[in-house]
């Protein structure tokens, strides 16, 4: 049995600690944090505290707190003996003034209000000492089956790749809205396109899923469109991507 | 009962053909097209044919086939009493050189060898005349739920649209995949990312789903990701999407 606690009670915390309450093996001993109305929804299933320097002794400490955090979170916990870990893809282990430091890092975006299954979420561990990795490689096991042991570098890589494939893709998708909007039709059109476009790269690689004007270099096309778009912002964005397009495929034309 | 020719062979010829076979009150009576490989999958359950000169009369004729080949294949259907109708979103209907001109337009990405379910795709439905507005109207509801009438400059910036939810996301998953592969990092730990991101928006707006550095203006973190990017195009393209999101969100800042 791996006891842990919590520190922090936003909406990556709470996703983890409602994983964690299902898990087989794990006990959820306390969340700390200094939001006292947060703090009442861990209440009926552990201790909860707005004071980091009472916090319990458990075999991991979870920071799920925004980056800008951890190192002043991490000082509460130095004199711990349990491992501290943090759960950002952007920071590396070194911003942790801990002696036992560690990341558990899930990669994926979570939306208040909405459950989430961690079983296929990918869990990137880094630990400083190999007891720590053990620890974190079993309590990532305990909720997916997606765990992997990650250096610094890499996550960071990693991170900035899922700012292109969420934050930028979501983006693209709120352009695609404003076009509906623009000509009186709902986004709802676009859903199921957005769905399935996910979906694709589920099994084909993203250059072999790839289609459009700019991937058959059809400049006709590609003309029309930038007519259409009177947004400049929009037609700079279109100008780009469809360059760049058509450079990742050129040899194949 | 209707019934209908499919021109054309290719990935989304097919799809519709498996479609209408299942549909209820539709006969699929021929299948033509050059390519006579490609026109043998379609024998077993309608006559086939690779003279165009010779297609038999029907109520609708779906032309799916490339959109600079839809005014060719249209002149000869142009002495038909049927709906001649195109299933392209760039295309508008005065390219149909036939009597009763029409628009049937599923707005999805189809993928070869992967059936799919037409039930939900919009299909974006317009006519010259009332009548065959009405006929491909009942020819839509056979295979979806999502049927919408949509005039000819209503889907030239809905298909703009697609560009981006489709084809420029693809692009960014193909970024992604890049940022992965110079860490010796598996695409995979993207694709629970990738999917929940396109999952988000069917509930919220993307504005409302909108997370990430730009999204809080926070410079440091988009710095740091600028520094750990050395290909001179996804520079560009993180600095060009990191100021849009800024912009769409900055009131809110």
């Amino acid at each position: 049995m791996l006891s842990i606690s919590i520190l922090g009670t936003g909406n990556l915390a709470k996703h983890l600690f409602d994983a964690f309450l299902k898990a087989k093996g794990i006990n959820v001993v306390q969340v700390v944090g200094r939001n006292k109305e947060a703090l009442a929804q861990f209440s009926e299933h552990c201790t909860i505290s707005q004071d980091f320097t009472t916090i319990a002794d458990t075999d991991v400490y979870l920071m799920a707190v925004k980056d800008d955090a951890i190192a002043e979170v991490s000082k509460y916990l130095s004199h711990k003996k349990g491992v501290v870990a943090h759960t950002s893809g952007a920071i590396g282990l070194e911003a942790i003034q801990a002696v036992n430091k560690g990341v558990f890092y899930p990669l994926q975006t979570f939306t208040k209000g909405k459950p989430v299954s961690f079983q296929y979420i990918p869990i990137c561990i880094e630990a400083q000492s190999k007891q720590s990795l053990e620890i974190l490689i079993t309590l990532g096991h305990s909720i997916s089956e997606n765990v992997h042991h990650i250096d610094s570098e890499q996550r960071k890589k990693l991170h900035l790749a899922a700012v292109f494939v969420n934050n930028f893709t979501n983006y693209l998708y709120d352009v695609g809205e404003s076009l509906c909007l623009d000509e009186g039709l709902s986004f709802d059109l676009l859903k199921p396109l957005i769905l399935e476009t996910a979906e694709k790269v589920q099994r084909l690689s993203p250059k072999e899923a790839q289609t459009g004007p700019a991937r058959r270099n059809d400049s006709e096309s590609m003309e029309a469109h930038l007519e259409l778009l009177n947004n400049e912002e929009h037609r700079t964005l279109y100008k780009l991507l469809s360059q760049a397009i058509k450079k990742r495929h050129e040899e194949e034309l």
